[in-house]
């Protein structure tokens, strides 16, 4: 278990820092959660913490301060899928990465079908028509990663792979993505994905790190108004 | 070390996949090396190997066949930064990943950088022109990641950070690269990047897998007909 303080700086609207919210909430990690509001950020942030301005950041190491007046001495990293990285490095024992060379090399394959196919299709503006299609591919992506009796994309373990995709299924209770939802739940060939949406919601790392009641604002309010940035 | 069998397919003219046999050089994998000759693929490769038939591809496991009778019972692993983290969990001693989760996050940090900013921008078709821009970038990333006094990308060990920019520096002896490469060497802005080249240009690993006459080749070819698929 790792001794070093480590403060996340995040958003709950941000469906990227949620990745590595699930990943500390998996490992048990010691942490400060820092809430940074994207409409409003302090001043602090972009100088002290993240140049770019990016939530999804962490600080390591260095001495304990409160969130808000980081120490130079402690290093910051940024980037979802490389602090999702970083958390399953931090704690071994986790089963974030398995441990298994090949297993490890499926988990990141799913992520970069992930980032470089679905993800770039689903956060388009014009996303609410395409829906059924995406899930559609996410379903026969988990049919090429797994057995259909495993509950997890990569098989028995909740790891990165399902860490990367569960902020996209956290939709399916607000606005379009309930329209799209409740289409899936009464169709078939979306089984799968159904069964595997109700097995995150049980577990622990999601209630710890889902907010509906603030989500549920942004997914009610029109399209051009959600956040497009990819992780 | 591990037991299982490792097949690599590959191709010498193809920067992705010299990534994956520096990582394995640099691990001193035992392999089995299988050229593929992509102007005229077998057909046994896109059934039998990768269905998107590209190389960059390991068969790992299972029994003993000949590269071009792969067994069904291997693992076919893809995509050369997967691979690149693969041999890195099979050979957890090398040091193509730091055992410190900082400096691995480090590495995944500069990789990501080199995909996603500087690889995009260098295999556009009008990369001639760009070049010294492009590398100026990359100068400035070695100065923000490591002190000017290390030889390498994030320190002092040639890492997965390093493997994944190198092939991009072999067309320094070729076409345009040979052009831009003699700019370079005469430029102090540039003085840290050709002292790096030169270090990687003596290790052992390099040494192995770069094969001038087929790249020379290809460099010298027309630009429109150089490979521009992304990794």
């Amino acid at each position: 278990m790792s001794v070093d303080q480590i403060t996340l700086y995040t958003a709950k609207i941000c469906p990227f820092a949620h990745r590595v919210e699930l990943a500390l909430e998996e490992a048990k990690a010691g942490y400060s959660r820092c809430e940074i509001d994207l409409a409003n950020k302090p001043e602090w942030y972009a100088p002290q913490v993240n140049p770019a301005s990016k939530v999804r950041q962490i600080s390591f190491g260095g001495p304990q301060v409160p969130p808000e007046q980081p120490s130079p001495e402690s290093t910051k990293i940024a980037e979802s899928l490389i602090l999702v990285e970083f958390v399953a490095d931090l704690y071994p024992n986790s089963s974030i990465l398995p441990k298994d060379p090949v297993q490890r090399a499926k988990a990141r394959f799913f992520i970069d079908a992930v980032s470089t196919k679905f993800l770039p299709a689903y956060m388009a503006p014009s996303r609410a028509a395409r829906h059924s299609s995406l899930f559609g591919m996410l379903s026969r992506k988990f049919r090429s990663f797994s057995p259909a009796d495993k509950p997890y994309a990569i098989g028995d373990e909740y790891t990165a792979a399902d860490i990367a995709i569960t902020p996209s299924l956290r939709a399916w209770r607000f606005g379009e993505g309930k329209k799209a939802a409740e289409y899936f739940y009464s169709c078939d060939r979306f089984a799968r994905l159904v069964k595997y949406y109700e097995t995150i919601k049980g577990r622990e790392s999601f209630k710890a790190t889902f907010h509906p009641e603030v989500i549920k604002e942004k997914y009610n309010r029109p399209q051009a108004a959600t956040v497009t940035a990819a992780a």
